[in-house]
């Protein structure tokens, strides 16, 4: 599998060491994340709407109502930008102006299309499921008919992308190493609590073994 | 305080009852996360960046590089929009179709400014430090002049905004109630693990009192 190549749009500027066009860096972080930011505009002012979202293979799948005016104006073909961050931690410097957070995030750029072909429809709105909840998939009822016409899938090419990240302790200026300040950094993680069982549950219906286990972390 | 006047662009069109045009609720959901999402349109393409910020009032802040493209882009006086999201859970419905996410999110609409005034930056870059860590800011080395003249600061009012905010369990359909399938919503909250000391921190240097009790959580 090729790594990305960057364009002019892509190419990162500040901080060019925390970029990269590895295209299994790209994937692991938007594998990870659960929701994505959706950039479109709509005579001339841009919008940013959160959404979940699948990546199937070199294609990220983004599903909504069709009557939704975010995907309406994704799907419509003018250039879109989708963009990932996990939020790693705190970076706490002996100085205001060193203090950083740590990351992992992936731009992609593009133009998206809708998803007509109906066994792609079907796989995208799958990976959608199984990308939150992995075995979610296979213990539900599937999308019907009805529910199929009142959904939209638009797919957009990860070809145009880049990833950047963070990590680690701040980096002082030499100067400042010998201040009476602690430095150091917080490490943050999504973390799930106690799942809540909805009324009405049927009491013979198995806890998913996956629900306890489900973990976002690396 | 008064609260926000939906606007053509911020009237909510998809499930109108999950929006709000209250201040207060858009102030605690701004307050609460750590990283918002700037968009912006650069020849006819929309960029959507992760940054950090901070609410002063009716203002948001934020700040980064004299350098910086997004930076450069959003104080240019041009449309951008602001989004800020917290994901609080997973909503596991009986039907693959009514599967959701629990969250909050924040739409700020609007044209930022550079700014200009030395008090007002100076504020913004400390509002930042104490958004991200409260107590923090008396803690470290203030900014001096030579890192003030390498940060920009933009400023964008909080006044075309609107929240949106999903909570509670799955909403399955009447028939789909009697299937032998487990239901319910687990929630996800951003959580810290222990604190990682930076290398060369003076031993006399006293661990904040703060970092411990750190949390984000409602």
């Amino acid at each position: 599998m090729a790594d990305l190549v960057p364009t002019q749009r892509t190419t990162l500027h500040r901080i060019p060491k925390r970029g990269s066009y590895d295209r299994a860096l790209v994937d692991r972080i938007l594998d990870e994340a659960l929701v994505g930011h959706a950039g479109f505009v709509v005579e001339g002012q841009p919008f940013v709407i959160p959404t979940t979202y699948a990546r199937v293979g070199e294609t990220l799948y983004v599903h909504g109502a069709a009557a939704s005016r975010m995907l309406r104006a994704v799907g419509s073909g003018e250039p879109v930008c989708f963009t990932v961050t996990l939020l790693d931690g705190l970076v706490l410097a002996r100085s205001a102006f060193h203090h950083s957070m740590n990351y992992r995030s992936v731009v992609v750029l593009g133009r998206a299309r809708v998803v007509d072909d109906a066994a792609e429809k079907a796989a995208a709105l799958d990976a959608i499921v199984e990308h939150v909840a992995p075995g979610r998939g296979r213990e539900v009822r599937g999308p019907n008919a009805k529910e199929l016409a009142a959904t939209v899938v638009v797919a957009l090419p990860i070809e145009e992308a880049s990833a950047k990240v963070r990590e680690g302790g701040p980096i002082d200026d030499e100067e400042d190493l010998a201040l009476p300040c602690w430095a150091g950094h917080l490490p943050l993680a999504l973390s799930a609590g106690a799942a809540v069982t909805a009324e009405g549950v049927r009491p013979d219906a198995p806890r998913p073994d996956w629900l306890a286990a489900w973990s976002r972390s690396r």
